[in-house]
């Protein structure tokens, strides 16, 4: 791996009703960026670790620290990569380091962006590292789920959301068992505040971990929700688009089956495909 | 204002081609919430603020405590809202203290939620109030936008896209002039990072303050993204779905026009309506 580029290729199962087919396709690329801070007379603080798509990644230093009321244009001097000989290459790519021209302000109370001190650099493989110290691998097997189940889920879980009906403008999550029963739909304007609510439903109501289940979201299936996936585990997640390449890796690492693009009677298989059952 | 709940009543503007009129809408509510920690012994640590819809609040703080490794169902002694006198009573119903059969654990390196100590207590409108010590309401006026501009706008979004046509599954914000004419789009699996990025090419082109501009973003409109187009000084902005209550306060109080559901030839205008020219 060198500098990650804006998209990745994976190989994929194609359903369609109950064919299948393998295929290559192109994800949207998930790495992490640490933005740190270098002020007059050369104090350093990583004020900003996040996931994104490479490219554009100065423009992201820039925009988020005026964002955040940290640095304006003129305060800024240099924005470069990180040119640590000590870090692997493809890690320089994902750290930015942005020289002011005065020293580095007090952080006010952001809230979005965690803040930490790296000292190993940061990538998407380096993130799942870490992951394998809380979190050990999904065992494999667990009820085989139907085709036809999956191709129930998104009616289903449209069904029980109660707030979109409304305002029409909300993430959803919601829970299955592998027959594609609907235990309980969370609707959040945070995807991944729904998927807490649903793994605190499973942890109140004694069923973590959640073997034999299914998670279904509304949107899209990043790196933080296949995390919680695996941290509540839950062998089978589904989204209604697409995965992220973290996503498809942590899958694929962690033995979790990912299925995205779960629209009719199609759907495609990133990871973990022996779960769903092909005749 | 009492206890907050899921959804929110807002008047609106609805256009259809040319012709406008007002109705009564209902918005996803969007509000702060604190996770507080109490250890055995009596510690306590806020671990977490998370913009998030209220309702399973207690769920919410259990299942992030499990999915970032903190607590497990079986070290929670209880999860109770805030019941410190002292709050206002819609803040108590926006921080949920769990208390902990143990000691409060060291924290992870969290990567999304903000930690912070907050004597203040939190709500959304707290929330623009701080917001007002780095920001000054935008000033009225600036060019009229034609609706005609405006229903082109998804359009010349989705033509901007590039990664989104080979992967069919990440956000996008564009910035518009008042004419319509397409100057940046901007692609993340991050809804946040794609205003970042739009944010920095403005202030490394010498842009800023983005007077007389529109800004447009493929999802929905949030608190955050609000508060990034304020921070930039852009008057207008756009989204395919709905925004959140608290994207609407934060527009009715600083001056910014904020329109929703933008498809075809219909949107629906929230706040700041006077800059959109109808006949």
């Amino acid at each position: 791996m060198s500098r990650p580029g804006p998209t990745s290729r994976a190989r994929i199962r194609e359903l369609n009703g109950r064919t299948a087919r393998e295929r290559r396709d192109n994800l949207a690329t998930e790495e992490p960026l640490e933005i740190r801070l270098v002020g007059l007379g050369g104090a350093r603080k990583t004020v900003a670790i996040t996931m994104r798509t490479p490219g554009h990644d100065f423009e992201l230093a820039a925009g988020f620290l005026h964002g955040e009321g940290l640095a304006g244009p003129g305060e800024i001097a240099s924005i470069a990569y990180c040119t640590d000989e000590d870090l692997p290459p493809e890690e320089r790519y994902n750290t930015v380091t942005v020289r002011l021209r005065g020293p580095i302000p007090d952080l006010p109370a952001l809230e979005r962006h965690f803040v930490t001190s790296s000292a190993c650099g940061v990538c998407g493989s380096a993130s799942l590292d870490r992951l394998h110290e809380r979190c050990a691998p999904l065992p494999p097997g667990g009820p085989p789920i139907d085709p036809e189940v999956l191709y129930g889920l998104p009616d289903a879980l449209r069904a029980g959301q109660g707030v979109f009906g409304k305002t029409g403008g909300l993430h959803a999550a919601g829970l299955f068992t592998a027959d594609g029963t609907l235990l309980a739909v969370r609707e959040d304007v945070g995807r991944h505040n729904a998927v807490d609510k649903l793994v605190g439903w499973s942890a109140m109501n004694d069923r973590l971990p959640l073997a034999g289940h299914v998670l279904m979201v509304s949107g899209r299936a990043g790196y933080e929700i296949m995390q919680k996936a695996l941290a509540a585990g839950v062998p089978v997640v589904c989204a209604v688009s697409a995965p992220s390449s973290l996503a498809v890796d942590l899958a694929a690492e962690f033995g979790l089956t990912l299925v995205g693009f779960l629209r009719g009677e199609r759907c495609n298989v990133y990871a973990g495909h022996e779960r769903i059952l092909m005749e």
